[in-house]
């Protein structure tokens, strides 16, 4: 199992242009990409402005596919338009 | 429920001194902390000196328990001695 957390800084003002977009990237994965175990989107509770995906994949063979899928590649020109800064991105392997 | 991700930078040669410590905090959080839905501890694939605990708790209020119990006090000090800097810690809620 691949775990991923990328956390996203939106631009101040973009968030509410963001939430749609993010939400039907979070649909279409869960609906759409084989071997996707878990693909959520959090908050942070004390800036609303950074927002992160975790996710989890059966291997990274699937990952990689999700990452050359259609509703990936259409929505990251869109959410980096809104992004402040590049996501942090961490891909994990689960040690205990 | 409370999602909690904390990214944790080991000092180089440190890391053998540091999982022990953190595997007995991971075990022993499971075992004694109520609310705790998961308490899991990830090593990032391109990095092993990133090593990151992914948390989901009931509620605040039983996260802010767990960081007054013995266990994890006791393992703070141990963990920062054997960190390169501070860690980066986010709290979350669940968007979609």
């Amino acid at each position: 199992m691949i775990k991923v957390v990328a956390k996203q800084y939106i631009k101040d003002g973009s968030l509410e242009e963001f939430l749609p977009v993010a939400k039907a990237l979070v649909e279409e994965t869960n609906k759409k990409d084989e071997g996707c175990l878990k693909y959520e989107m959090y908050q942070d509770l004390s800036d609303p402005l950074v927002v992160t995906v975790i996710e989890e994949w059966e291997s990274q063979e699937v990952l990689d596919k999700h990452m050359k899928a259609k509703h990936f590649t259409d929505a990251m020109p869109k959410i980096g338009a809104l992004c402040e800064k590049s996501a942090d991105i961490n891909i994990y392997k689960k040690l205990f």
